[in-house]
């Protein structure tokens, strides 16, 4: 142990300049200008797995983006360890927001500014650097696997293909997985359980061309204006979700759940400060870790129709078009809501209105439990390098391919995360702490020291 | 008259050519990159009118686009006619809907296809071919002045303080305007009233940045989604405007006005068939005719918000953004209702979101008396060429220039517009028949010679 801090020490600056090189490749799976950085970002993936001591390394190409597959076997009879990653990252959009460009990282203040930087190219590379510290210092304690996804971002299209036509290859005994985050450097956790998605595109079509608003308007109903009206008719009051049947099979928790998920640190003078808004908002009857941790929610993602740009056009648009997704928890099932959702939206419409629904991607929601060996092995893990057990909690994140990973291959999943809530995931300006970077790399060898134990 | 007949017929082709390179210039005067393309455009404008017979024309600078003006005084003792109009045109986009290029005009089964086709360049441009015509062949019968601005589209913002600093100079007896459309040329008409406007854009803030969906959705109010509450909440299930206060000072009409202006022809179910909807939208109470004629309107001509590309990003957005704009009648004030507007929305918005409401443009709804000289002359102009009486009918749309005229000049105006309610003026595929233009080009000359007797 004293041998990998120490290896770990000499090399900081190159695993830290190394990751700012991947941070450079605009690795945008959801556009398709980007195809060809997807693909020099999977030859980069490849070669740190094989330059860290895997055995292979491969591209593996899939109807959409490649996925990257690495191993090394150190002995049959120990223990596999298969870690996730993935090294697609969302559009950086709205980029006039970005106080530097999302792909020219640079670090200020001990951060690493870029698109990527935790979500999930940090996170996938302190593995790749962990696995270089554990073969360079003899201390490689389980065989390892890596699957190094390119579509996580876009809904993991051509990942339960993979799964499935890799059964045999793929075999181990549990999947890590670092694609969340903790509570804080002092309150380190561990999400134990991440909601399901269904991500839906509205089109609502009004007469057939663009009309003049002065003559035609008042006389011919407004797509936006419908739009907006059903958007508002998919809350009530309290703000629960009027989609018909959508809380049918939310699984409700206990009371003891409840208090023990509501004893995570949670400020609500802090959160609100810390967003400038003056009130939180949500769920009647809930509060906020409850509802981003234990609660299905329907967000606008986006909405556009008619003149956007400079000025005034007076325009009664044609079509106006939103993206809607759902967060969905257990035991809610991704296709239910899919068409549960677009059911009732269909019947919003009023006369004279057309709607066209379109599901993108959806996952299913996921609990991992805290009494295993892999969850076990991660607490003690954290408890070394941070001092502290780590308090379990419930991530109102998705990441759909955890329900998958179990189905396909029969596996559980630890979410060993070292990211921040004020990360600014799919913002502009994201950004890892450099130490929380560091103090990944420095966990994660005593996570698989433990789990071979 | 026998001689302006042969002298168009023999100039036709060359009227349609000129006005076809008037259309081939971008003169949007919403878009700041079109500022020198509004300069050549207004050159082209001055050339046109001295190449027609003016004594003079120049282009007068304005804070913001110049106004062309023009005059040809034949005799002090005879009367003046002060036509208007305006080069500027509206943005063309969406691009993508245009069958041609919008500032490449082609004609087609005797249309002419390209932007500002009919508003306002085709229909500006006939009365610059009349002036030729009578001024050729000796036939002017009245002192001509001409004003044909750049700033229409985006609220005539500077032509008060022009008209205002010129009374003078402008000194006329009517106000000639074609800016408007007819029937059809089966049942020709003119317009005796316009609705005036107010046009606001709303701004919906959040949080202080981008959140991730996830992470933060159903804990945070989202502006897309509070924004929609809003404007949804503007119309009340009878589609009443609910803007407290809006409808105070609407002059209702008499059962005897609306049975007239409900003569006018319209076939609901062609009406139906030409939008490509199913069935007609608007306020309870009103048929359609009086839905665009008489009352006042509030239409979204914009939304936008969060993550508007290609594919999926799970973004719970800063902001959220809409275009709204209000058709106003008799006796409503542009000023005060942007003012009730404001305050209602304002008050509108929950704890936690904070709002920016800005106007753009607006102005007044205006009135032309049909029992006066001017009209009387248009009416008998119409017959003359079209052998049939127009209808007189109520427009929909928004001139605010001509409550500006009878304010600051003292003048009435008349609305002997040639477009077609199908012509997609502020749309894609904007069009102008031929043969409305031709029509306008010989009926003007008619007003001239009946408003001077």
């Amino acid at each position: 142990m004293q041998a990998w801090t120490e290896y770990q020490n000499e090399n900081k600056e190159r695993f830290l300049s190394e990751l700012l090189d991947l941070l450079r490749i605009p690795s945008v799976s959801a556009k398709s200008e980007h195809k060809d950085d997807m693909m020099t970002c999977a030859e980069f993936v490849k070669k740190s797995l094989l330059d860290a001591g895997c055995d292979s390394a491969e591209i593996c190409e899939t109807a959409g983006h490649p996925i990257v597959y690495g191993e090394k076997i150190v002995d049959p009879s120990l223990p596999t360890i298969l870690t996730y990653g993935h090294y697609d990252v969302q559009p950086a959009d709205p980029m006039e927001l970005w106080d530097s460009g999302p792909f020219d990282p640079v670090i200020k203040d001990g951060r690493i500014y870029a698109r990527g930087a935790c979500d999930d190219k940090g996170q996938v590379y302190m593995h790749v650097k962990a696995l270089e510290t554990m073969v360079k210092t003899g201390n490689l304690a389980c065989n390892v696997k890596y699957i190094i996804e390119g579509e996580e971002e876009v809904g993991s299209t051509h990942l339960a293909p993979f799964l499935e036509e890799n059964v045999e290859k793929l075999k181990a005994d549990v999947v890590l997985v670092s694609d969340t985050s903790m509570i804080s450097m002092d309150d380190p956790s561990i999400e134990t359980g991440l909601r399901g998605l269904a991500y839906m595109e509205v089109e609502v079509t009004g007469p057939n061309r663009d009309l003049h608003s002065g003559v035609y308007g008042g006389a011919v109903a407004n797509p936006i204006t419908i739009l907006c009206q059903m958007i508002a008719s998919l809350h009530d009051e309290n703000n629960h979700i009027t989609v018909e049947g959508f809380y049918d099979k939310v699984a409700e928790l206990t009371e003891a759940e409840r208090t023990d998920l509501n004893k995570a640190p949670f400020d609500v003078e802090e959160y609100k400060k810390e967003l400038g808004i003056s009130d939180v908002w949500g769920e009647k009857g809930y509060t906020s870790l409850e509802r981003t941790g234990i609660r299905p929610t329907l967000e606008l993602n986006g909405i556009w129709g008619g003149y956007i740009q400079e000025g005034a056009k007076t325009v009664l648009p044609s079509q106006a078009f939103a993206k809607i997704s759902m967060r969905l928890v257990p035991d809610q099932v991704s296709k239910e809501i899919e068409e549960l959702f677009t059911k009732h939206f269909e019947k919003l419409a009023p006369e004279g209105i057309t709607v066209k629904v379109t599901p993108h991607h959806g996952g299913e929601p996921a609990v991992t439990p805290t009494d295993g060996k892999a969850y076990q092995a991660a607490a003690k893990a954290i408890e070394t390098t941070f001092g502290k057990a780590p308090i379990p909690t419930r991530g109102g994140g998705s990441i759909p391919i955890i329900s998958l990973f179990e189905k396909t291959l029969g596996l559980k999943t630890v979410l060993m995360g070292f990211g921040l809530d004020n990360d600014n995931i799919h913002s502009p300006n994201e950004k890892y702490d450099v130490a929380n970077y560091y103090k990944g790399i420095e966990t994660i060898p005593h996570f698989h020291k433990n789990f071979a134990e």
